[in-house]
This record gives structure tokens, sequence and C-alpha cells, in this order.
């Protein structure tokens, strides 16, 4: 239909598992979420698998289903999608791992993954670590810092390859680990030995850092170690535009879904209060939104705080999140008409509480609008989900279904 | 189960979209048809998606998928299908145009794309074509008039590819288009050069033709142009009884489907009175599936007026058609027994009449037969079909599934 326009609010791990020790509830059938029920009631609801039954998946590799884009295709690591989510310019070829500042101790054991220099000490940091000679004059080496412990390292040149391990312990308690070649290619090789060197001249000249000697003074960690993990490329996709003609913007404030927005062409629309964490505005998102939709075919909402609260595994918390997100959905029921605009309500992935971690169970999916049938179901959650009327999918059939009723693709056959 | 057998009945474009406006009734809820109702009571009835999720299919590739043929690996083009439905016999590596008579201003502006010549006339004017002489010695072409306006061009040769773009600009007052390959294949250009010669050199033949100075004294539009679309060649596809050893017959009008079903090697039962339109004799349709029931495994009723009716957005005519369906349903429950005979009714895809054409919409399906669960629905509907007993389908599961309950197909492993 012309002039129609979709909203996608993406609910990060909002699904749940029903387990037996909780009676089968889950946030979604505890919460007081009378929005979302009314929604559902008058629009379809159904399963939908991120990627597949039984895959669990990452945010990077289910949005970019959710976005159409075949993941099995188009996923080439996280670290560059964080990369131009941080706002960095990555060109083809370019390798980038996400990084972090941290410390350890004479035996290379990760005493923490996570600290936090000043801005005044990244820019230093970061002086450092682009001056380093690491003889190898074929690969040349760029490193930015971007929020807080993190930062981005991109390599660019020949005989580079992503497909090589992380340093990265991820725990703390554990020795840098070494980089190793994912397959038998020279360049990974090449590429595995390059992040070696990276680690081991990276840790000798912060070592020695006058910022560090400063740092130790005034007691706090050194930043003596730079930890590296999912190198990544830029996934060659057509933007949304190119593909299906349309415009698109994106409320989100996760690094990785950014990227992946801004790679499909989306305009990324900055909310004042969005913090991606429990504290969000969730008002200023849903209005953010709301606004967005008079300009764009397409608005992709994303709200972290459920998967933050799951991976606290707190259950209280993440019915709270979601009580909260209810109210956001009632200010966009109040203020877009459906009869001109689809309103999607899922989540990227579920992450359970009981789990605190992603998990390969199937969300419960939404869609109201002028020509989705009603569900006439009382309430939203896995189990109304799963005898829903728009049967069971997966992510990457929501583009070509909605693009579809927006009359933007055409016939297979004739 | 031995001597079991199984009808499809294809009602074309029935299956319609819930809207908001409508209070998200649909043709299928509106229609009083008593015979369906029962027989989705006692059969099971479910979703399918003819090629898949936010596919919108055409009625080519459609029944492709419902005759087993994945249409992702069989559909080469319109043309051909349209050809030997036409009864034109086409040979591996020809490709037929489907073609319209027509006729162009002095600036080669369609004024109008189905001009109907009498019998003598469509003779005339395809012996000057047949005749052309366009300098092209490794093509030949044959030109075949089959009814009304239209006609079949067929190309056979060396260097010829059916990847090339239509002449027909599919609208009227617009100019008659340049066929341009598809892709940078040397047999696609050469095939669109080959096209584009033949649309100046039989346009000239045709405005100095006697016959068409008749009939501009006779105040007719002049037959001056050929336009051409949908180049096609055969599919390489086995015929059923080669697949699952059984006979098949088809009951059906419209040129398309008929060609499918003559390449699957159905036997193509003509009907007086079934017209492909509105107007066509339901009940004479039915009967005569009915009476190759008795000779055949597996028998296609497809009925196009829902189609027809979806088209022109009329959605009381469509009720209408639904309706008249149901007769033929009543004569058919009459006449089969369900402990010896599988019902199967269901769309070859959505045509909302909201839409005016296909949709990617996922269509109703219902079986019955001596053991397919009943689904104690009250009523035949895509509300219904979505909470239905059959689940979701594809079309292309439909055939694997029939043939298995036939006994036709062997196991997979042992």
């Amino acid at each position: 239909m012309e002039n129609t326009r979709v909203l996608i609010i993406v609910c990060d791990g909002m699904a749940d598992r029903p387990t037996r020790a909780r009676g089968f509830q889950t946030p979604l059938t505890m919460a007081k979420k009378r929005y979302m029920d009314r929604l559902a009631r008058t629009g379809s609801i159904g399963l939908m698998y991120p990627i597949g039954p039984g895959i669990s998946p990452g945010s990077d590799t289910s949005h970019l289903a959710i976005l159409g884009y075949d993941p099995y295709k188009y996923y080439t690591g996280r670290g560059a999608l964080e990369a131009v989510g941080a706002g960095i310019t990555l060109n083809p070829g370019e390798i980038a791992f996400r990084c972090n500042f941290a410390t350890v101790d004479n035996n290379m054991i990760v005493i923490d993954r996570r600290v936090k220099p000043t801005p005044e000490e990244r820019t230093d940091f970061a002086l450092t670590i682009n001056k380093l000679n690491l003889g190898y004059p074929k690969i040349s080496l760029r490193f930015v810092p971007t929020v807080g412990h993190r930062a981005i390292l991109i390599l660019r040149g020949e005989g580079i390859s992503r497909r090589v391990s992380d340093t990265d312990p991820h725990v703390e308690g554990r020795a840098v680990q070494r980089s190793t070649p994912w397959d038998d290619g020279e360049d990974s090789e090449h590429t595995a030995d390059f992040m070696n060197e990276f680690t081991a001249r990276s840790h000798l000249a912060l070592k020695e850092h006058p910022a560090n000697k400063e740092r130790i003074k005034r007691g706090l960690p050194p930043v003596n170690v730079i930890l590296s993990r999912g190198p990544g490329t830029i996934p060659p996709i057509q933007t949304l535009t190119a593909k299906y003609s349309i415009t698109a913007a994106c409320v989100a404030v996760v690094p990785v879904v950014r990227g992946i927005c801004r790679l499909a062409g989306m305009n990324l629309i900055d909310v004042q209060g969005a913090t991606g964490g429990l504290d969000t505005d969730y008002a200023a998102k849903a209005d953010a939104a709301i606004a967005a939709m008079k300009e764009h075919d397409l608005v992709l909402l994303h709200i972290k705080a459920p998967d933050v609260a799951s991976h606290y595994g707190d259950l209280e918390k993440k019915v709270w999140t979601i009580e909260r997100i209810d109210e956001a959905v009632k200010r966009i029921l109040e203020s877009l008409d459906l009869n001109t605009c689809y309103v999607v309500l899922t989540s990227d992935h579920a992450t359970p509480v009981t789990v605190r971690d992603h998990s390969a169970d199937p969300v419960p999916i939404l869609i109201a609008g002028p020509d989705f049938d009603e569900s006439e179901t009382p309430t939203f959650s896995e189990k109304t989900a799963a005898a829903g009327n728009l049967g069971t999918l997966c992510a990457l059939n929501l583009m070509p279904i909605l693009m579809s009723r927006l009359g933007k693709t055409g016939k297979f056959g004739s």
C-alpha cells in the first residue's frame, strides 16, 4: 500500500523461556502491559526464529536478519559493525577489531578487562599505539578509542584476514591469549602473527607510558594491555534504499545495532537521555521514533534494557523494563494510526533470565496495521504467540513480508 | 493407500487479506459456502505459502510449486508455458515469447495493446511475419496466432537466450520498448538485437499489409505491431508419471496452467462452457473433474474466476464466485467418497481485492480424505486456517505429502 509506513520495535532479549520452576511464567506474562496486549489483540502474532531453530543469535546476526540480510551470507564479524556504529568510516578490505583498554599483571594475567582512561589518557595512549612500528611493511594500523574502556583497531594492507582468534580471554584471571589463525590460509597466519606482535609491543609501550606511571602513583590500575576480539570486515550489503527504494531511520544506542543500520543506509537518530541501559529514557526514544516516522518509510526502534536485566538474571527488573516499554508503546499507539502504519513488536532474540545469555528460543512477534488480521488474543506472550495467526516465521522473512505489503517488491513469475 | 486418488481444486486468487477498514472480513468469511465449510470441518486445514513468506507469486511459479516443481529451479519464463498451454509443441532450446497483436501510432506509441484480427487476417498476418528475412542466418522464427489478440513467437537456432527484456510496454500510451539483454552474455545481446529487428521489420510489413488497408477503410485499428513479452524455454521437468508413477489430468482453461500441466504429463480435459472467466460453467468443470477421477490418480481442477473478480477489485463479485465454487464443491462431495479420495482445496496465491494484484500472503489450504484429521473448524477462512491442524506449509510440500499418502514415494533412509 502506498504511503504506508513501518515501525519495528526491537526489544532486545525481551523474549524469555518458560520454566517449570516458575510455573511456566515469563517476564512477558508477568508484566502489566496493557498496550502491548491491545496491539496484539488488534494485530497478528506469531513466533519468529531470529536465525533458525536451535541457533542462538548474537545481536549482530539477528539484526542483520531482521533487516533482511541473510547472516549466513553477510555476517563478516562484529568488529566492523561496531566500528561503523561508533562513527568510524571503514573501507572494504579493512579489518576492524573490538578492543578493550585493560590491565594485566607481570604474568600477562588479565586483572581488569574494562579500564576507563581519562579522555586525555586515551588520546595519549592512542598516539603511542598509532606510532608503533611492528615490522610489517605491508600492514598499517589505526587505533581509535571510542567510549569508556572501548576502542577499535583497524588493519589495512596486503595479506590480511579476519579469520583469526581473539587475544581477549573474555574473563578476568586468565592470561592474554595468543591469536591463532582459524584456517590454513597464509593471510590468516600472517594476521595472527601481526596481532600477537601488536599485543606484545603495545604492552611494552603502554607499560612504560608516563601516563600509566601517573595512574599508578594515583592508585589507579595501569592501562597496560589492549585486548582484541571480534575481527570483522564490512559486509557487502545493499542499502535498504537501493534494495527497496525506501527511506529508513533507526533509534538505537548500542553500537553494533547502529553500525548495521548505518550500513543498511538508515539515518541514525540520536536521542537525549537514551543510554542503552535500564535507565534509558523510554519515552524520549518512543517520541523520537514517532517523529522519525514522519520522514521515513521504515523506522527501527531498538531498546536494549530487557537484555541488560536478563544478563543480570534479574527477573523483577526485566518485568520492570517491559512495563516501561509498554508506556512507550502507549505513546506510539496514541500517535500513529494503524490504518496507515504497520507496527511490529518483537525481540532480536530471547535472553532467558535463567540462562543470563542469548538463547535459541523463538521470539514472539506482533504485526499490527491496516491489513494484518486481528489475533483476538488477550495477551502478548511466548505462549499466545505460539498459537498465533502469523504462524512461525524466521527473522529473514520479516522484511520481504513488510516490503511486499508496502508494494516495494515485485512478483516472482507473472 | 493403494487406489486412493486425489483431487486438487485450485481457486485462483481466492485467498484474500483481512483489512481493518473491512472489520477484518474477507470474501471467504463473507461468502455462504456450506460445502467448503463442511469439508474444512471434516478435513485438515492450514496455511500455505505458495512460494515463501514475503514472496508474491505469479500463476506460473505457484502452479509449478503446487505440482511439486521448485520454481527457483524450474521457472524458465512464462512464454514457453503459455505456448505449450496453447497446444504448440516446443523443443528444448527454443525460446517462446507471448505476443499481442496491437496498434501503434506514427511515433510507435501503443494505442491499443489488444487488437483482435479476424481468423482470416490472423492467417494473413502470420504468413507475412513468418516470411520475414531478418538477416540473422542462425536464427529462425515461427509465429503462431493463438486466441483473439494473442500469438506466440518462437525463436530457434544458435546464439539465442531468453534473458532479454520485453518490447511490450505493458500499458497503452507508451512507446514500444527496445529489447535489452538482462545479462552480459553475447547470446542475450544477440537475441535482443534480433527482437528489435523483428519488431521494426514486422511493423513495416504489417503497416503496408493489404489486410490493414482494408481494416482502416472499415474504420478498424490496423494491426501494425507485434508486442512481445515473457520469453521462456521449456523447463526440464520430469512428468508426474515419471516421478510418482501416477496418471494425472487437469481441468483448466488458462493457457499457462494448461502448459504447466501438459509439461507435467497430465491429460488436458476440455470442458464445454469453461471460459476462464466469471461466466465459466462451474458445474460442468466440477463434473469433468469428477469424471476424470475415475481414470486418473490425480486431477487438478483450476478455477480462474475469483482472481478475475479480484483484479477488478470487485468484492461482491468475488464473494459470488466463491459461492459458485461452493456449488461445485457440493457436486464433488456428492460424487466422491472421502474414504477413498483426497480432496484438496486451496489457492495458487492470494489476490486481495484491495490490492487488485497477487500478493505474498499465505493462502488457506484444506485437505480432506480417509486419513487427514478433522479440524472441527466451523468455517474455512484465512483466520481459521492460521490456527488449523495442518500448520503452515509451502506449496512445494503439497505433492510430497499427497504422494506419500498414496504410497508413491519411498523412505528417506531405511
